[in-house]
């Protein structure tokens, strides 16, 4: 494993070059595609916003495939601009040209920060959200387009993001440490004084990225951090953090927090129901899914214990694309306990 | 991904930094643990083979948790020596001690190249096999072993290792690849163009390590290697190679190769049936899986048209315990074709 690795710090133009590599293979946008809530949500938040597009100049920040520029020139967009700094930008400008829109639509390679646009734009769309909601920094991206090619007054789809955190129980990783008693009945070795190793392996300091089950939530989720894209800042980006206070639901052991997050897009005239993308454990899944954070040990909790701390989240030092998260937590009785989780390293890589 | 990583060589140090680190996790031990066909082949192989054990001296090479020495134990040696040169062995010497065995099991951490052993050994028990069998080059400590440490006429479990190769269909890949003909129905834009982009990506050249269902082969198995664990020398394994001749059964699309092993433990007073680990995909899941070779573009068979070549295994320039695999092959008519697959970078990585 890659302890090694992770202590050493990667320069900047390495960790970019790691980063976008990590799109040019095809599994990641097929995922993304795939995922209907995501890409319906999208589809439905464009065509809605049709007046706001009809005839405007868009850039997408990150267009990938390029299937959101596709979308605002359906909606009747004047002009996209599909900013993509990596290879899969070949593939978009064939899927543009398949579709018949080379006339409204620009696939240009490279980084939003070193394009050079011939316009500023009256709309921006991306789809940035990583694990965790902020993990892969790509929101700076978003603002920094923001404060240099949007117009005054211009749209942001989406406009909004909401971080939530829910106690839970992982009944999975419980079975897996129970594994080690089950093996001398298998195999006549007793093996159950492996199970504090394994608890200390399993319920690491990883930010685990994984499906939860409705059922394992513990709680109402408490909201922690909004960010309103038109007028977070970049500096704001360094520290997204929030207090919350859960009451369980009912008995149970806790043995981690889950993190997830919502982006909501504008409505038109404010007409409500907003449009909303959710990657919440109790509703239908997303690639997203959802961000475990492990606690050392499970604690005990009944109905109406309160579950209250603060959720701080910032850029790993080794690399700024990678997200770190800091929970300070106190549950019912028990004194404040502090632990800071972090992206283990070859996500990245792993995940193309 | 990391082609930027995947280039540079990594210092003999360091490799096996990397090697003996994501053995530290628990993971991969309990899933080794747990692979019941590996443990209990194992088990009762040892067990079948305690005429040869009983007061004997036994030496474990890579013993990870120390579950084969416990067997060995067991099966009535007098003394086992179980290396490993990773931090389980922590864990390992906290087991034989539960177990009561510390009189008869010295755990030794370091690696079995370097540890000094106050005697000979008269058996050697090792679960040394990786993916594709030589992947993580294990075969070659146990060599060294037999070599330096197993008195004359000793005995060696596993003593046979026999490889395979079948041609299959993955029609998972192709149900993924016919994904992007279905995205103009469920979003209105045709990405049909992707599909080329995405068979380069999916049916690369790395060797992909999966569950193949016994129906997706499309052969008889046809052994192209074997190693008699007496006899076989470091050199040797620098090259495995042998020619394969199969006939396809029926009309097909083949869109890959997939290589398995088997390991064979001796049998006492050559009593049949001799006990086979098989990892085929025709027998139950092992954790090892099987290794899928994806040609470039599936090509059609019909019954009997035979599928011939050759495969040679060697362990990577870059990282000599990542394996390559070379074959030549020769569908039907079809002239002769060449394809060399490698582990991917990340995988002993992620794989912790």
């Amino acid at each position: 494993m890659s302890r090694v690795v992770k202590k050493r710090k990667l320069d900047e133009i390495r960790q970019d070059r790691l980063y976008f590599d990590s799109y040019s293979d095809v599994t990641i946008h097929e995922e993304m595609i795939a995922d209907h809530v995501r890409t319906n949500t999208y589809r439905m938040a464009i065509l809605r916003n049709s007046e706001s597009i009809r005839g405007q100049v868009v850039l997408d920040v990150g267009a990938g495939t390029g299937v959101l520029s596709i979308f605002c020139a359906q909606a009747g967009a004047k002009k996209v601009y599909a900013v993509e700094a990596c290879s899969i930008a070949e593939q978009a400008m064939k899927i543009v040209k398949h579709n018949n829109m080379e006339d409204r639509i620009e696939v240009i390679r490279g980084t939003v920060e070193t394009v050079d646009l011939p316009e500023t734009v009256d709309v921006i769309v991306s789809e940035w959200m990583g694990y965790a909601l902020l993990h892969e920094s790509m929101l700076n991206s978003v603002l920094y387009a923001r404060d240099k090619w949007l117009k005054p007054g211009g749209v942001i789809l989406p406009s909004k993001a909401e971080l939530y955190i829910t106690p839970m129980i992982d009944p999975v990783v419980e079975d897996r440490l129970h594994f080690w008693y089950t093996v001398k009945d298998q195999y006549g070795v007793d093996m159950s004084c492996m199970c504090d190793f394994a608890r200390k392996c399993v319920m690491n300091s990883d930010i685990t990225v994984n499906s939860v089950t409705c059922e394992d939530v513990l709680s109402h989720p408490a909201r922690f951090a909004e960010l309103d894209l038109y007028s977070v800042t970049p500096e704001e980006l360094r520290s997204v953090k929030g207090q919350f206070r859960c009451e369980s639901f009912g008995s149970s052991a806790v043995n981690a927090f889950c993190v997830y997050f919502t982006v909501t897009f504008p409505c038109p005239d404010n007409t409500p129901p907003s449009l909303v993308l959710s990657t919440s454990p109790c509703k239908p899944e997303t690639h997203w899914k959802q961000a475990v954070l492990y606690l050392d040990a499970p604690v005990e909790v009944v109905q109406d214990t309160p579950i209250t701390g603060e959720v701080i989240m910032y850029p790993s030092e080794e690399n700024a694309r990678h997200i770190c998260i800091h929970v300070d937590y106190s549950i019912g009785e028990q004194k404040q306990q502090s632990k800071t989780f972090s992206i283990p390293d070859w996500s990245s890589e792993a995940q193309s």
